[in-house]
């Protein structure tokens, strides 16, 4: 079947991170060899081999029948020009589906195991479903911890590792996370300038949202660019002593991010995952010392003091092992922090901060003292309970937001800032009382079907919080949308569950 | 982001059982959500709904800014004509996620929310990482005896059931069935015609090869007709007594053949897995009466006594309270049976059966006979034991080659019968001994890539079996094939491993 020579042509589909080979139902390799033969294929051309799922066509207007139509995925890691000669042959799968047969039926892997797995992944040798079925087989109740060990160690691997070792001189490089599930809890767009500003080394990179409404990196590029080749971080990091990057082009476990692509859209976070996706992550990006913010709350990611607890214990296992100076806080996750949700808003709460408005939400500023005061204490010079009056005394300087604006002009201020949605909707109480409770995920969802994170502007203001008094018919939030069916999506799922729970009025004498 | 109509557009893509939905990237739908948000989305036309994966296009030669392209799948499902309006919406997860969840983290699923999950699939409302996620959550070791009861309900519920007991006025409609796993194993070809020469109503429904060199409807194809319109297929059964048609046609246990699509690639089929397809299938299709062969053997799919004996208990648990008449043979799985590998080769070796051919494959003949024998024992005129000889005196009588010949007549006989494959290569002994044992896996994998079952005359001729004496340089097989490239493939693996061991010739005196 590999007698054939196809020429390479560029199909302008993009399959969102699955590489996919376009054959015409008439080409000779597909009628040698069939469809259901070929539904996975290994494509060579000039030494380089990519493995894709095939897709057969009956239309030469989209390949011709001595075509290899490549997905706009697989040409960019084919990486041969459009009209170079390229062949098809099926695909042997990957050795190590033998390992992941194994994890299927529960056996323990072994370090080699999941080294020869996470590299297939990060090689895209492996198809979705062979992803999702790793996903599933390694969910937090089938993995051991040395497994997670072995897990985190061969994502480290699977990319780029920086060193800021010159930069800092046996100094600490300092991150903070949060691993997430909180609407609104931007603190690392406050924590970053500050300990900056204290003059720690803080290479953070972040993600964009995939399920919530917004991520870290969405909202900064409300303020600035955040797409950098590394390159370029690596300078402004030297410069500013930190940035607010996109983690996606930096090349730091790649296999991360392959295997995100799929635990999102099956809503799989699992311990043993989550530890390796954030501690590989935070050590290839050079971090040796990390605040790691795990919010306990019943619409959290983690719902019981117990849960966090042991993932505590999980996260302090691996990190002690691969030598990362690990801080764990444990924090409230009852409700959104701040009042913003979605990227415009969530930035207007940060610069409130910032700029020390009155205004500025009192909750998203002390969560983030605390955290920065915990990173600040890393530093040796600093004594043990300092940390929080240092992190206070920079912001109320001014010396954090001046940080900020040197972070933001050094990853390139954005020149037109996107505004607010201009079709807003004002949920009201049905009742008179006080907010018992905020659903997290209620409300993510409520933003996210308004359009965040895609339209910036989109989401969701909070007008009153857990404790906060209301009267019959006082706004409870604000929806924010630009699109009208977006604003209809979004006030239709408030009308049937608003998210906020009214504990009723006590009984006036 | 519903507010806009497309118009639906025919994408002349086969996507292989995926929905997918191609938008093109300045399409008001595509920027008002954004591509992530609409990775999964919901298209409606003319009161018709599907879900389909969305691929974002560049190019308007494949689709325009105010289109909806749908693939071949996506287009025959939503059965609506070019042209027409439709609306592409952020799709809403299906609800038996929740419980798919529950299984993943190790729960036990009730009857309602396994045919909530298998509707859904049916429905084609899981992705193919859903589907994946499905498969491996419920592998044999997490699956207890009635969740494998409720998942066979709820797939033989998925689809249409036959009911032949008008023809039958009460009496047996029989089928006989293997679990697969051993090249050549033709039997059904042989069992269908004996027992419906009996007057034994049998309508046989097959698949076709997904990871093996031939399938009952791939060599059955080389004789006959076999994708056949269930209407016909009714008719065929009610004049000749049987049929021997591909499945896929007939919408039977239809959710059955969707996750088979994953289960195969990912090369799980677990005991629960295997005993909700077949039991569906064959309720499905109206059977009341079933003998299954379980083959046993170091390369077949069960390797030991005892994991075939669990296996049998649970096909008999299911069957029983299902109310299908199940005996269970549990044969000799230690070397390919008959001759052939592949579907031209093992037609011919089941014709010559049928033809009491001095030269037929004594092996095929006589396992055929057993079987046969147990399904007309459920004739309640045939006296316990005696259906052995029933069978061999229709098979010698030439009455089943009669009625196979039958059977082709109202199938549609194939006018040109393809040719066996005219390159071929002989794999010879390298010492002198007799054979000792034959690999399944390894033979079937040297036929496939000899082009089975996509070229039919492709495969393997087995020129020796286990316990015959060879001496060095003697054939022990010949691969057929009709592309060079595809002989070479099967050379260079047999040259690594032939798949036949060898026991060295006893020393000469």
């Amino acid at each position: 079947m590999e007698s054939h020579d196809l020429r390479i042509r560029r199909v302008a589909i993009d399959t969102w991170r699955e590489n996919v080979a376009y054959l015409h139902r008439d080409c000779a390799v597909v009628r040698a060899a069939g469809f259901q033969a070929l539904s996975k294929v290994m494509v060579r051309a000039n030494g380089m081999t990519i493995s894709a799922v095939l897709n057969v066509v009956d239309d030469v207007a989209i390949v011709q029948t001595d075509e290899l139509g490549l997905s706009e995925d697989a040409f960019a890691r084919l990486n041969v020009a459009t009209g170079h000669a390229a062949r098809v042959s099926p695909s042997e799968p990957p050795e190590s589906l033998s390992a992941l047969h194994r994890k299927i039926v529960g056996e323990r892997l072994s370090r080699k195991d999941l080294h020869d797995i996470i590299q297939d992944v990060a090689q895209a040798r492996y198809s979705k479903i062979e992803l999702a079925a790793f996903v599933v087989a390694t969910n937090g109740y089938d993995l051991e911890r040395d497994e997670v060990l072995y897990l985190t160690e061969a994502m480290i691997d699977s990319g780029r590792r920086l060193d800021w070792q010159r930069a800092v001189r046996g100094g600490p490089v300092v991150d903070k996370h949060c691993i997430g599930g909180i609407p609104g809890n931007r603190t690392s767009m406050l924590v970053v300038p500050i300990v900056a500003a204290h003059g720690m080394l803080c290479p953070k990179t972040s993600s964009r949202a995939i399920t919530s409404p917004a991520g870290t990196a969405d909202t900064m590029e409300v303020l600035a660019e955040v797409e950098l080749p590394i390159e370029r971080l690596q300078q402004i990091v030297r410069d500013t002593n930190a940035c607010l990057a996109w983690g996606g082009t930096a090349e730091l476990s790649p296999a991360d991010d392959i295997l995100i692509s799929v635990e999102r859209p099956l809503g799989i976070d699992s311990p043993g995952q989550m530890v390796a996706s954030i501690l590989s992550k935070k050590i290839a990006a050079g971090s040796t010392h990390l605040v790691l913010d795990i919010p306990v709350g019943p619409t959290a990611k983690v719902r019981s003091m117990p849960a966090a607890q042991r993932l505590r214990k999980l996260f302090e296992y691996v990190a002690s092992i691969l030598n990362l100076h690990l801080e764990v806080m444990i924090t409230d996750g009852s409700q959104p922090i701040g009042n913003g949700i979605g990227p415009v808003l969530e930035a207007r709460d940060v610069m409130q901060v910032l700029r020390n408005d009155p205004f500025a939400p009192a909750d998203l500023r002390e969560k983030s003292l605390r955290l920065a005061g915990r990173v600040i204490e890393f530093d040796p010079d600093v004594r043990g309970g300092d940390g929080w009056r240092i992190a206070r005394d920079i912001l109320e300087s001014g010396r954090a937001l001046a940080q900020m604006e040197a972070i933001i002009s050094a990853q390139g201020r954005r020149a037109e800032r996107p505004s607010l949605g201009e079709l807003t909707h004002e949920v009201v109480a049905i009742g008179a009382g006080s907010v018992g409770a905020i659903d997290n995920l209620r409300l993510a969802r409520i933003a996210r079907l308004a359009g965040a994170p895609q339209v910036p502007g989109a989401g969701v203001d909070l007008l009153r919080k857990v404790g906060d008094p209301v009267t019959a018919g006082q706004a409870l939030y604000r929806v924010h949308a630009r699109y009208p069916a977006d604003l209809s999506f979004a006030r239709d799922l408030a009308a049937r569950d608003s998210g906020y729970l009214l504990d009723p009025a006590a009984a006036t004498p």
